[in-house]
């Protein structure tokens, strides 16, 4: 939790949420930064969660009746799943892999971005194939004993710092993946 | 080497080389301010560098006739050296381990700061140990494929960004260690 707590703090998030207050400032811009213009998202099987192996559908995702993302999510998993819709998003089970959910992705995204959600296994696929355009990291101060490593087997991308800022509690850096 | 072009590129380094030119800007604002103030230096016996195990008197360091610290240096190591005085910088040699140093690097610093040059497995020490006031990331986005973790085995500190900037080419970090 204390690594999303600077999220949860914006005001950005709170009236996303239909709450009232919270803080402004660098934090709370780049939280809109990062979700306008999201057309689409796509996320690893361990981010929608659920548990392992083929999937036990009374289990719709971490984030009650209405998820934050009001745009087409796309799960990578091993396991077929039809697709579920919650209030204002609609979680579709991509089985044929990165490729193919960012096709995906695409096309249901329109005009607008597709964002990789997350989590980390799934940045360093899309990175080590070449299929990222920016790589926005959000760095708060906690050292962690164990868990994956976000740029781990990803090859010798070049990364190019293109904006930081950030607050007392996070530090957000965005590069742009040079090709 | 491509982690330290943008020392190398700024002109408070070329300045303090004995050279015209270079860029200002953002690195060169943190260099100086990284230099500024600092009374003495501390470092490990790998980034003095001359192999492991007892002293080859021969090394001198990485640096030439001139190293660039201009301070009073003292390297942790396990086998006794006398020290060493080169144009500007004596090498005093610590075999009584991190709070023997600290004590004697306090005391060559005079009224200015002690700063632990590296590599990271002495900041690691100084970090575990509690006796770190600041700690600056300064973070190129090169994929290292092995090497040491800068933070390993340091328990849990509570790290507070207190400033960020930087360059395309360097991201610049600075962390109060919070007690």
């Amino acid at each position: 939790m204390r690594l999303h707590e600077w999220v949860f703090a914006t005001a950005s998030w709170r009236k996303q949420a239909g709450l009232e207050g919270g803080e402004p400032g660098a934090d709370a811009e780049v939280l809109d930064e990062v979700i306008h213009g999201v057309g689409a998202y796509i996320m690893g099987r361990r981010m929608f969660g659920g548990g392992d192996g083929p999937w036990d559908e009374a289990w719709t995702g971490w984030w009650g009746e209405e998820p934050p993302f009001h745009a087409p999510v796309f799960v990578l998993s091993h396991h077929p799943r039809e697709p579920l819709t919650m209030l204002g998003t609609t979680f579709t089970f991509v089985t044929a892999g990165i490729e193919s959910a960012l096709d995906r992705a695409r096309a249901g995204a329109g005009d607008g971005d597709v964002a990789i959600a997350g989590g980390a296994s799934v940045v360093q696929q899309y990175l080590a194939a070449g299929l990222l355009d920016e790589l926005y990291l959000h760095i708060v101060p906690i050292v962690l004993g164990s868990g994956e490593r976000l740029l781990e087997n990803v090859g010798d991308p070049v990364l190019e710092p293109v904006k930081v800022t950030g607050s007392a509690a996070v530090t957000h850096v965005k590069y742009r993946v040079v090709r």
